[in-house]
């Protein structure tokens, strides 16, 4: 069972959560549209579904609504940013304004983000470089869910990598993915579903295949991205791995197993090295390297003939990075956004918290 | 059958070939060693076994021994770097310069490469970066040999991206992959061994999974990371891709189906709409984010952490992005670089074009 709401009401009832968690007007209104913009682009597992986590990491001191995110250190084309425990939804934000003006003044800016929260869906933050003629990176590092080649143990989150890059008169080209086999909104489908899992997604206990949408309940782990050493899983690993050194060890804060949990039940990680968890984010403006108007004619053939590539034996086409979030996006602007009934009555309770009605 | 040579018997050699080719004195012992590094490190489809590619691809005038490598636009933190044709692995390493020249002057510095040919690997230039206490990152596009999700056409080339992070105590962090599922050498390795390759790697001409290694001869495809759909392969093909842009839509070079092939019998792909293959290097300066002292022990603690994860049943320990190749290279360092016979005979043959005892 489905509701659907419209993007404005929705969007209403989430900045009025935000501000009544003690966020500024502008950092609720920021937080509300970063969020949604999962919701709007079909990432539904990462959008307001998520609200009453974070909601309870606030309820766990664990989220300061009124954080102070500054710089820390800083150099023509890199900055660390402190974000004060704040919403990664805001931190990430303020933090890729400093990448974007930094690219404005020098060509490029590199953004390591600490002492941060979840941030929402990479994408979004990636995607803010391009009303300004630049390409975006976003990165972060999550809680560890995801085993390296052949360990059991859980060491990394999913981490993603967004990369979104302007053309002229094609849409932009936004890569948005996790660095694992499958992102761990697509096995929370399964559960509640009751399916199985596509062998090469996760490893029981022992490190074995599984279909078991429920092995990581069960001390379990996500598989890198590539399944199995045989087809790559080490690369999967890698890419991983360079997303939180990037976001952590470059910015002071938690790596691998040491990255705060999402979840607010489950007990801080011991010994922390750090503060809070980190992102990475980047901006390069593209005519920094050459004209943008050179730039944007070619990336306009580049995503032209790769849309004209010849599609195998029972698909229409090929897609281009970005086209199936876009796709969505089109619909649900007009159409509204649909709601599983758990998350609305889940919404419907958050909102009680603070005597708002969905 | 295998026959052992030194290194620095190698090193000499393949110094005199490119001499006779017409390099100058720096710019020989610039390939040697770039080429040489593919051989050390275990890589052996990207090392001497190219040798004889690169002196056809000279001999067929598409490599310039004496190439005018410049900057053709910049910014303080990026470049544009005009190869002139130039051997790649001249090439890269001087664009890695002027990368690592505008990290010590601005805290990061980003190149695109237009009008190069092959760099060897990609981990050898990342490196460049670790001397310098900064983190090296080193991509480049090739041609096009592997099929977008959907498709049966082949758009993008194996694509490398390699990442480099220096660390205080413990070796550094060397990731370096191709973003397929398996490198083109490795189905190479299968093609003499007359075995089959693993399902997962190659598609065929209908884009059906085939485990014929010989497939990629009779219109097959390679397979972007992630093998399918269900297993992720849109984020391989994503990777590939930003690979591409990266490194030849933000250079102005060849990309996707248009990059010049390295076989110099293979025609040149027809309306190309840049100059030679492309490449992107990029190097940033630890302490332009935090004491370089503090990041090395987060970094320590981080290599040290992931190798005492738990090991799955069957395997003795967690591997380092980089610890193979580094094992590899203490060996043949010490007892000598192992060629196949039949790179021997190839050396052999293209050492005699220019009167070179192998």
């Amino acid at each position: 069972m489905e509701i659907t709401f419209s993007y404005l009401h929705l969007f209403e009832f989430t900045r009025n959560v935000f501000l009544a968690m003690g966020c500024s007007e502008t950092d609720a209104e920021t937080a509300t549209k970063t969020l949604l913009s999962a919701d709007v682009r079909g990432i539904d597992s990462h959008g307001v579904a998520r609200l009453s986590g974070y909601v309870r990491l606030w309820q766990a001191g664990r989220i300061n609504p009124k954080p102070h995110i500054h710089i820390v250190h800083e150099t023509p084309s890199t900055a660390v940013v402190d974000g004060d425990r704040g919403l990664g939804l805001v931190v990430a934000p303020f933090a890729m304004h400093v990448a974007i003006g930094k690219a404005k003044n020098v060509g490029s800016g590199w953004v390591s983000v600490q002492n941060s929260n979840h941030f929402g869906i990479a994408g979004y933050h990636a995607m803010m470089a391009l009303q300004h003629d630049m390409i975006g990176m976003a990165m972060t590092n999550a809680s560890a869910l995801v085993a390296p080649t052949y360990s059991v143990e859980r060491m990394l989150g999913t981490n993603p990598i967004a990369v979104a890059v302007p053309a002229g008169n094609e849409h932009p080209f936004v890569a948005d993915m996790a660095t694992t086999t499958a992102a761990n909104g697509k096995l929370e489908i399964l559960q509640r579903k009751h399916e199985e899992a596509p062998v090469g997604w996760i490893q029981d206990e022992q490190g074995l295949a599984t279909t078991d949408a429920h092995a990581l309940k069960n001390k379990g782990a996500l598989l890198p991205l590539g399944s199995d050493r045989e087809h790559g899983s080490h690369k999967g690993y890698a890419l991983g791995s360079i997303v939180d050194i990037f976001s952590a060890v470059l910015s002071g804060a938690n790596y691998g197993p040491w990255v705060p949990p999402f979840p607010a039940y489950v007990p801080m990680p011991e010994n922390q090295p750090g503060k809070g968890l980190g992102h990475f984010l980047g901006a390069m403006r593209i005519d920094a390297f050459r004209k943008a108007e050179d730039f944007k004619k070619d990336m306009d053939q580049w995503i032209r003939r790769f849309r004209e590539a010849k599609p195998a034996e029972g698909y229409e086409r090929v897609l281009i990075p970005g086209d199936p979030e876009r796709e969505y996006e089109a619909i649900r602007m007009k159409e509204g956004i649909p709601l599983l009934e758990s998350v609305a009555e889940d919404l419907q309770r958050t909102g009680q918290i603070f005597n708002l009605n969905l």
